[in-house]
């Protein structure tokens, strides 16, 4: 990964528009995959706080061993929508979650971009089916949903609207694979996709378990990160039952250990993120990280995720 | 870690209890540790047996860069409980998850072991407080629950019962520590500690979400292990969404984000194993994994677990 000589033949020429967060890391990560990238954003001076932010993430690219000049050539400011998406071979959307916003903005992008330009949108809260309505061919929009930040973490949830063809997903996963992506083919749409709902699932209980005292944010974070985290580094939750029933596999374990753990779902934690909860976490997660300016957590958060992706691309 | 000269001048002697598959883990660490070990299990041959189990262990430790050597003398088997624990340091107890069992057995373990000795139950089922109560001092005994297989993966639970004093909790932390496990003490007793409930809070949206049909075994899998996994091995729940709120942190993240997340938690699964959803995860399970063995795949994930624990050892 990150070898300039792999760098493909054909350049794809990519338009990212909406230059926050998400959208200046799936920046970085295109131009250090070597793709042409066209920005758009309505805030003022976009190309200037663009290369400031795109030079932050340098180190954490290299980690990886990719490569990214901030000042590169291959990027572009257009100032208008129509310009932005005009030749592009793909659209990479990350707008704010407003409902009525992107589905004016896809049936924009939809007018103005090549018939055969893969339409993609980042929205972590919407479906592909819900943005498309203004849209002459709905299933052109495909929901590309990176877990953050999406130059690190290789997860693409892709999920296709309810009109988008088989043969339009595979160009997808297709597009997402060149560049270093692991993309997943989600069946249908649901509401928080699968990681984020995983999280929100596990990050509940967390939640009931510091509220009752049994653990603080300091140790619910060290139990993760020693054990649960790595394990489900190497392998997933299924897998690791799989093992877990030892040579009988699922079977075993579902039959031996499955009724007790749906027995214990039923006590599982019901928390409310009321006032009282709410300063305790926070005031628990600054102790926790002493007070630590938190771009200087991420970053040492970024380079133990660089390490833990190295270490497993190596296997 | 794992470096020969670095044992203790003092080698521990250590009694296992039990030669499952978490006493085997346990003696094989402890061994490769430096300890003396003496092992009793009431089934026959155990000496033959446990030689053997260990010696599947061997590569699973040499990639944390630990030796063991499965004929080493510093092995005893006993053949009654009384024997086995007399001389001990400590004792790390493996039997089934009886209740009544285990009061009896560490009634016993407390009459022949030395007064000043470690009483460690690597119970997930049952509390220090339930088991210890035909103890003369149930506050000796502490709960040391391991996340499976504690040769490989570094978190202990450590958990007090009611009446264990806080000098007893520091020196099975000390003891864990110098195991080389990462010893987490809780505050107070719950079913399923912590490590287990949040593996269950996840695994219960798990089957929920292939359930409904949102994404099969294989796809949660990969869900995970491209993004959540990596995430928690580098960064636990709390620092991730402390990070997650930006310079901000915490509180900017749960006054933006926790009211839709809390929202969202009401609508998370509440599947049923019933023998449907069984058969079809078992299924599944098979056809994720091409049928093959489990030893092999343990292997795998052995191999991909020790991985990214030496990368974070050595951030």
């Amino acid at each position: 990964m990150g070898n300039p000589t792999s760098r493909p033949t054909h350049r794809p020429r990519t338009t990212v528009l909406g230059t926050g967060l998400i959208g200046t890391s799936w920046t970085a990560l295109l131009l250090a995959r070597g793709h042409r990238v066209t920005v758009h954003d309505p805030r003022p001076d976009t190309g200037r706080t663009l290369r400031a932010d795109l030079a932050r993430l340098v180190p954490g690219l290299a980690d990886l061993g990719l490569t990214l000049d901030p000042d590169t050539d291959d990027l572009t400011v257009a100032d208008d929508l129509t310009t932005a998406v005009r030749g592009a071979d793909a659209v990479q959307e990350n707008g704010p979650e407003r409902l009525d916003l992107k589905q004016q903005l896809w049936a924009d992008v939809e007018a103005a971009a090549p018939a055969d330009a893969l339409l993609l949108t980042s929205t972590s809260a919407l479906t592909a089916t819900e943005v498309s309505t203004r849209m002459s061919d709905p299933g052109r929009l495909v929901v590309g949903h990176p877990f953050n930040p999406p130059h690190l973490v290789p997860l693409v949830e892709v999920v296709p609207g309810r009109d988008t063809s088989p043969a339009t997903v595979d160009r997808v996963v297709e597009f997402y694979t060149a560049l270093g992506k692991h993309p997943v083919v989600l069946r249908r749409e649901v509401p928080g996709f699968v990681a984020n709902r995983l999280q929100s699932a596990l990050f509940r209980e967390a939640v009931h378990l510091v509220r009752e005292g049994v653990v603080d944010v300091a140790g619910l974070d060290d139990v993760v990160t020693s054990s649960i985290g790595p394990r489900w580094a190497a392998a997933g939750p299924f897998r690791s039952f799989h093992l877990g029933g030892g040579p009988g596999g699922m079977a075993h374990f579902l039959t031996h250990l499955g009724p007790g753990m749906a027995d214990g779902w039923e006590h599982l934690g019901r928390p409310v993120l009321d006032e009282a909860t709410t300063s305790d976490l926070v005031a628990q997660s600054e102790q926790a990280t002493d007070g630590r300016d938190v771009a200087d957590l991420a970053r040492e958060r970024d380079t133990r995720q660089a390490a833990v992706l190295a270490a497993l691309a190596e296997q």
